[in-house]
């Protein structure tokens, strides 16, 4: 392993990444990397070289080179880490729109034939892929859509920052359950005492929200379901905006206009990511406003026209939610489901107290919900008696019953899944390649 | 409860926030929020609003309003939630430079008399306060120290994003344990299988670094540690870059970088929470580069001479840091820590291998470390000599090896704790006012 001339590189050249290729036209550079592929062509190789901001076609003639270099060039083995150092030059044939002329090459280190990097460009299964997902992640696919994540993330907080939010992180650890303990992870505090892990930060959210406004929250949350479907994960991200003087009308508006700037940003800066994952984007260009609304009621009977066996009061199945989303072009927006499938802190419908005043956001193209959100009760009485209703411990709910008695207001917000909406914009089969280290039921490795 | 004319706004006056005031000098408003404070002087009366954004001085004059209005703003108690209609007019005395003639003023929630706010002006104890943490983020310290807060991880992210890095979210349930598992909080994850919750993204990064050339993580780290100072918390969170082909000192350069940025970015938005704060911000002025770096060799005879017990290969304790940083007028970095102090990946220095090729970056102004972070071992036989050495299973290690067989090169990041660098921003005694729900050793609530 050469580590000294890693340390101090042998040549005066500019190191650059592969994506700055395009300022550095004409110029000799050195770009640090892997190989990625290798094809010959008697006194030519190509080298393709990768370095995590994109590819770069090499070519090392024999004769423009020292013979060793050139020998060990034809000899690298694939994910080899090497230094090449060359003249970029534009080419409208090769991905990115430049090659290198090779110059030099420093081999930092060469994967040994005899142990070599084991996934190959062959067909592997998803079960031997997830067991080397830390190697997986260098695929161009993979790469791909963790790309996508990033930029989806930048632009939900983007988003908030830019429309008068404040970030609040709620925490993770908590003492009581939001919406039941049957599906919670319980964690050994100190001496004894329990906590949860925290399934939505909304209850911390809504205290925010009368300290601020205006609040989000991002981080992690945790699910301990027994399911084993293609969108569910164990640990997920979710951003949680909470607003205080807002109806669910608002709550409609802001996530409308979130995910659409969403999307406008991933298609900006992500084409090439979503051109390697053979996206249709022109499913994604035809989200903009207005997202169809249509309430609940009219989905039960849309639904049941499509033949669904839904009856009114039940919720939707992941196969009613493909249904009702095929029927439209971009996602719809459905309203005022059943109270009594809802959880306790959603607000009835002054004019229909069966219905709560909440909101689910499902993608097109059958990707389900991706949020779920509303107008929470804000007054105190029917807070109490939703929460004995609930049979849920009052007094592990004091200090939210709190926020009703110290200049409580009309609030709601919503919660994104940022896994599901990766999904959704990468068109991928399974929500377990929208993160690095998927966390399912049989899946904690590596 | 007045909610149909929130639903359906009396007037059509705009509805603003009062970070907006400014656009709309001279213009009636409406501004949703709640009463911080009344001063009442005969026929007129003061109520202080606030939103969340800011706070507004608003004047009540008794022949100006109708008298149930008049009286009814009179009578106004402490977080009574309210709209307040009114002109604003410039006023260079008040905070925020504006001031509002009510016009009217609608009451959402008149705050019970008998069940009054329980924060009044008056001194609290921390206990009192802390077991109201939900409510306390409303007072304008708590709230100054969050808004700083978001400011400095929307600066992290900034530069993160803004300097070629992907975000590569790192799971938060692990298998393995980064560093022991004293400190580790056990989860119960499926069928009896053990969770723990993670410490560090650091052994994931460095497989995303392999992938993505450059990438950070930013979450929820956890430490089930059994201490009680002002400088822990069980819960918290890091950003942790890792970069592939760097060494030592270009993590100290990007450590660096991205500090200065922080602060210069805090300085630059966060004016008015620092003033809150009464921070004196000519100290955090004084933050820019070069940062003064020391070896720990030179670091213990510093502190040997100013009386510290410490002997070279002894790690720096909580008033170590505070004497060191307390000679210097910027952030420090202090380098190569004795080996047998430092975690197993750590890579020597090869001219001096009892030394490690880590650095931390310690705060002015006795905040102690922020940042930790080095070159990490690259080299697969040393890798395994160490994983052997440190008793670690090395089955949980093999994919972490694997990243030393398949393309190995020099890497190396760091990660720096947002709470700790929030406490030295705002300079706080604790920390526990640098994040909404603190969690410690006896806090799990609210």
């Amino acid at each position: 392993m050469a580590e000294s001339a890693f340390l101090a590189p042998y040549s005066m050249h500019p190191r650059i990444t592969i994506s700055q290729a395009a300022g550095h036209e004409n110029e000799t550079v050195q770009i640090p990397g892997w190989l990625f592929n290798l094809r010959k062509s008697g006194k030519i190789v190509f080298p393709q070289l990768r370095d995590g901001t994109g590819l770069m076609q090499c070519v090392a003639v024999k004769n423009a080179l020292p013979e060793d270099v050139f020998e060990s060039i034809k000899n690298l083995t694939q994910e080899s880490s090497i230094i090449v150092t060359g003249k970029i030059r534009a080419d409208a044939r090769a991905v990115g729109g430049f090659e290198m002329d090779v110059e030099g090459l420093e081999v930092i280190q060469r994967v040994s034939e005899a142990d070599p990097y084991p996934i190959t460009p062959k067909e592997h299964g998803t079960e031997f892929l997830s067991d080397r997902r830390h190697l997986w992640l260098r695929s161009q696919r993979q790469h791909a859509v963790i790309r996508v994540r990033h930029a989806v993330i930048k632009a939900v907080r983007d988003y908030f920052d830019s429309h008068g939010f404040t970030l609040v992180d709620t925490p993770i650890f908590t003492p009581a359950a939001c919406e039941g303990t049957t599906t919670l992870f319980e964690v050994n505090y100190f001496d004894d005492e329990k906590a949860y892990l925290t399934q939505s930060g909304q209850l911390y959210n809504e205290a925010n929200a009368m300290a601020f406004g205006k609040v989000y929250c991002f981080g992690p949350t945790f699910r301990a379901e027994k399911s084993k479907t293609r969108r569910h994960l164990t640990e997920f991200w979710m951003v949680e905006p909470e607003m205080a003087y807002a109806d669910l009308e608002e709550v409609k508006r802001v996530a409308e206009e979130m995910i659409i700037s969403v999307v406008t940003q991933v298609l900006e800066t992500r084409g090439p990511e979503l051109k390697t994952l053979e996206r249709d984007i022109s499913k994604l260009e035809r989200v903009a406003a207005p997202f169809p609304r249509l309430s609940y009621d009219e989905a039960v009977k849309i639904l049941q026209a499509k033949g669904s066996e839904i009856q009114w009061g039940g919720d939707f199945g992941g196969t009613d939610e493909t249904i009702l989303t095929q029927q439209f072009d971009r996602p719809i927006m459905v309203d005022r489901y059943p109270s009594a499938i809802k959880a306790f802190y959603m607000a009835p419908d002054p004019e229909r107290p069966e219905v709560a005043l909440g909101v689910d956001v499902l993608a097109p193209e059958g990707y389900g919900e991706i949020i779920g959100g509303g107008q929470r009760v804000h007054d105190l009485e029917l807070l109490l008696r939703r929460i004995a209703a609930h049979h849920l411990p009052r007094e592990a709910f004091e200090w939210y019953i709190d926020l009703r008695k110290y200049g409580t207001v009309p609030h709601g917000g919503f919660g994104m899944g940022i896994e599901r909406c990766v999904a959704w914009l990468c068109g991928l089969e399974h929500i377990r390649e929208t993160i690095a280290f998927p966390r399912m039921l049989y899946r904690l490795r590596p």
